[in-house]
């Protein structure tokens, strides 16, 4: 067997806050990146890839917004508008990667999957509505769009009359496909799936799978995708070289080695704030608590030199 | 051995150029639509589902136009915007097929694959682009985009001053990753592939796999999946129960069977004039000339009653 491991790519991976977002950031910044997966590769790894879309499928939904403004084009609900990211950026990497194993000499196969993952619908998070999505508006027009379709509204710090749009983000149950999924990565193919956390699904009462307007988040359907395949490392890349403790304060420290209950510890004193860190720690937490032999939270770049980054494993 | 066929969904079994392009309506159609291929399912046909994308990539180019006029985001390019109605589209076809299939009682797996479709770099296509997209502008927009873009225009019958942006139609040479689809439905799922013609892309003289501004005919590179993946039947599903010979003259006539000399004939005659026919006849015959042992050119309803439909063999 060979070894397998589920890296995700971090939104920033593809496209960063501070760039416009052009095709030629977005090719230029995943390029970047995907080089360093073949380091992963070179040692005999199995791949499944999954990424974020966070700053791909903002732009989609200010498009459908504008759209609907310009044409009376009709919005589409956010599992499409997801859907859609996933198609646009899983081409975008394979087609990249595809060059890259090329000039290296590596003959390996890559196929991108379509994915839903499904949510529970009595998740306590649909009472608590906590992710921003889309376009900041005024609140004069968000109350009319609570009015005429239902969404929630929270208040941005991007401004004094700024409003964005709340969804839901459910924890991920299953993986559509994941042994479809795990059936390729084992045949060597390297697999990308589950872009943006995957489409938010749920079973209804009939046992039919419906739509929701949810976001997932990715490093936590990553996780769950890396235990459903048993997968033995799951690299959640991020724009850090390490996880620090009581980061940005006089006792930010650099948390190089983590074993579970010591993770558990610094997730419950908060000791990861309140930003983007603590889901990806839950995530690592949860990957060696369900069979994962250990996860490894880094930047894409450090992977050549493989003693960088923060490693969570089950014990010491 | 199974028997094998290649479905290729029209554009209008999805969203009817008469219809606003709600979700609900587009939900509605390929629920009507992929019912039909119920028929085909229960007579032990594994199967392949491809599908146009004309109205939804259409409205994800306004919306791109739309986005950067209201909101400064970069437009994508037409690879890209393939690539997120493959997303939707396959993930839309896919959830709903699911639920068909579980109130049918038949257990039988589905899987989207983003599929690149490989052209011919010098394919003389590119010397006259004539597929038209997007939205239409006026002459004085248009020579502006001409000017920025290097975009192509042609006049558009919709009005005095109505400019629409050409793109090339590059005949398919290669699937890519087609040996995993052929895999994969030989194992007993069904596969979503190659939508919208695929996302076009060439080799470049590295041989490095490179975007294109392109359209590639739906209908062209399902017959073509359908020759490399070794299918028996190739389904071109469209608004019309059959074909007909002189369309909307005084000598119209149904064509209920055509062998591979007749097909040519007609071809060679004009007999199928200028529309969207003749294309899905080149298709339909480039599969039986290839190794297929009949192409169906029909509406989704007529798969029930199996004699309805201008079926399409190399010999009588």
């Amino acid at each position: 067997m060979k070894k397998l491991a589920v890296v995700a790519l971090g939104g920033n991976a593809l496209l960063r806050g501070d760039e416009k977002g052009t095709i030629e950031e977005q090719n230029k910044n995943s390029v970047d990146t995907l080089k360093n997966l073949v380091y992963l590769i070179k040692e005999g790894y199995n791949l499944v890839i999954s990424h974020g879309n966070g700053p791909q499928v903002g732009n989609i939904l200010m498009r459908n917004d504008a759209g609907q403004d310009a044409y009376d084009i009709p919005q589409m609900p956010l599992d499409i508008c997801v859907a859609d990211s996933q198609g646009g950026i899983a081409y975008m990497i394979e087609r990249n990667l595809r060059n890259i194993l090329k000039d290296e000499g590596i003959n390996k196969n890559v196929v991108s999957i379509v994915t839903q993952v499904v949510v529970d619908k009595d998740d306590p998070a649909f009472q608590n509505p906590t992710k921003r999505v889309g376009k900041i508006y005024t609140s004069a027009q968000a109350e009319d769009l609570k009015a005429k379709k239902g969404w929630e509204f929270k208040k941005s710090p991007k401004g004094n009359d700024a409003w964005r749009r709340v969804v839901p983000s459910p924890k991920p149950i299953e993986i559509i496909n994941e042994s479809i999924i795990r059936d390729l990565v084992e045949a060597g193919n390297i697999v990308i799936a589950s872009g943006g956390g995957g489409i938010p699904v749920f079973y209804d009462n009939e046992k039919n799978l419906q739509p929701l307007e949810a976001v997932i988040d990715k490093d936590s359907a990553s996780s769950l995708l890396a235990q459903h395949i048993g997968a033995s490392e799951l690299y959640i890349l991020t724009d850090v070289p390490f996880v620090y403790a009581n980061y940005g304060t006089p006792e930010q420290e650099i948390l190089e080695f983590l074993d579970a209950k010591d993770t558990r510890k610094h997730i419950e004193n908060g000791t990861f704030g309140e930003g983007s860190m603590a889901p990806k720690i839950e995530a690592a937490l949860s990957f060696v608590e369900n069979g994962g032999l250990k996860s490894v939270i880094t930047e894409a770049k450090q992977l050549e030199d493989r003693s960088v980054g923060t490693r969570i494993t089950k014990e010491y």
